[in-house]
């Protein structure tokens, strides 16, 4: 393969109760990658369109990967890489994930697929930490797995692909506010109440039992966050009203995306799922804070190959 | 229905990493109990044998619940009582809790099977609040329910009946020390890290994806307690060394059996069990402790009908 294409979708992680272990990818969002194998060794970036991002090779964490990738695999070619960003970076929907996901399944590619999808997640993880500054795996993983996935441990890295119930649909509001990662991180205690610990994680075996089972209701009762949310919500204005709006108009839950400002919502079918749409975009329309909404089936592919050759 | 003998199982709650929210039931230990309808009303013990328990009606778990469900349920008949116990009061595998669970289950049965699962959990959490101050739901739900259960949520209460893998067994050894569940409360933390709840959670969603995918490496890796263990285990003579011989011998895992003393392994298939039985036996026998230790499949029924007429 000398060229290719590629679709790396925007991804949700958290997803209410499971901080730091649960995320899942998004269908229509995300951000839209050329690789062109040069004779040349090295990486260089030719175009970065939607977003104001390096073209320093080593600071950019698309470029960063592939580079550290063609290095580890002694390569005797280099690449041309293009990013073309279908969303903002700082929305909480895994903007530098895409990307660094995005590199590491173009990379190994042309490299002839030598990494397995977990391999993969670890070079995007070196991304995240060019890009973050900490090797974060939820957002890469759910791009690169697709659907849902756990994150089971770091050490050693196991990530779990879970079931994507068929009829679970995504809406979500990005306000443009901007919530720091750093910021988000700051407003949480080190330490948390066991009994609040003990009803998060029987809620993490809920929603993860909702998934197997299909259950829509239980994956509703276990959307549910009581150890991150009610710091983090004070970050992102009005997140109540659009929550409250949600679960009012069908939701079967919702929360913050990853560190936000972007705010979720899961939904069953179409048709819940419009009603929920239209119920955020009145409560958001007259806070004078400009916003993006759009609504979205799960992505249970992961990153998707749009051309190649 | 005039007359009822049943077998009540032990169960193994929290299960490592789902401290308060999960549990199973054992397969051949247990209590049995008769039931025999009465023209009189009103409950009574006429035998209990295989332990030291009160015959006054509003003092033991299981005429008290008894008790209960006929005055709910306007019964114009009693309940005369048998109890036999299979294993010892304090041993951590929900002694309380099988008599109670028996004694809902019983007396449904009497009254014409009126009752859901979900309602005699609540009828057998109000025994345990007589046997032991408080109204766990883990041990009573996993004997009702049969299987792994999860206490999603108690308020509403909510349990998910979890799928079994065919080949787990479980080994357990009841080291004949005294652990008093206060104890056994008093020695956790009431605040935990952050980071440590997430790696807990992680391991709960392992744990639980493990049970559905029938994965045994992966219900093994997610069989970690870093919450309670630590603390608990200083209460249980020998522990790591019993755990240590456990894992050696090829269990997926080994933790506390609810708040101990017992200590639980479950393994994969009959001869992996037999060599961590093997194991552990000989890992106890020169401690001077006195000790019982059984190997059994998982129970997937929960409480069975032995006679009825």
């Amino acid at each position: 393969m000398n060229y290719l294409k590629l679709f790396s979708p925007a991804t949700v992680a958290n997803v209410s109760c499971g901080f730091d272990s649960l995320g899942f990818a998004v269908d229509t969002v995300g951000d839209e990658m050329t690789f062109i194998k040069t004779a040349e060794k090295g990486v260089k970036i030719t175009a970065i369109t939607g977003a104001n991002l390096s073209y320093n090779v080593d600071e950019n964490a698309a470029s960063a990967v592939v580079k550290k990738m063609l290095n580890e695999a002694n390569a005797d070619f280099g690449v041309a890489l293009t990013i073309s960003k279908g969303y903002s970076p700082g929305s909480g929907l895994g903007s530098s994930a895409a990307s660094a996901a995005g590199a590491a399944f173009g990379a190994n590619q042309l490299l002839g697929n030598i990494y397995s999808n977990l391999e993969l997640v670890k070079f995007a993880m070196f991304g995240e930490e060019v890009a973050c500054g900490s090797q974060i795996a939820d957002n890469v993983a759910a791009a690169i797995y697709g659907g849902f996935v756990l994150i089971r441990s770091y050490e050693p890295l196991e990530i779990i692909k879970l079931p994507v119930p068929k009829e679970l649909k995504l809406v979500a509001i990005h306000p443009q506010v901007e919530v720091k990662t750093k910021d988000a991180r700051a407003v949480l205690p080190s330490k948390i109440d066991l009994k609040d610990a003990i009803t998060q994680w029987a809620n993490v075996g809920g929603l993860i039992s909702g998934l197997y089972r299909e259950d829509y209701q239980l994956i509703s009762n276990s959307l549910v966050d009581i150890i991150v949310e009610p710091y983090r919500k004070k970050l992102i204005p009005h997140f109540d009203e659009v929550k409250n709006a949600a679960i009012k108009s069908g939701a079967l839950g919702a929360g913050i995306s990853g560190s936000g400002p972007t705010i979720f919502a899961l939904c069953k079918g179409d048709e819940d799922a419009n009603k929920v749409h239209s119920a955020i975009n009145e409560s958001y329309k007259n806070t004078g804070i400009a916003y993006t909404l759009f609504t979205s089936k799960i992505n249970d592919k992961g990153i998707k190959i749009l051309e190649s050759n």
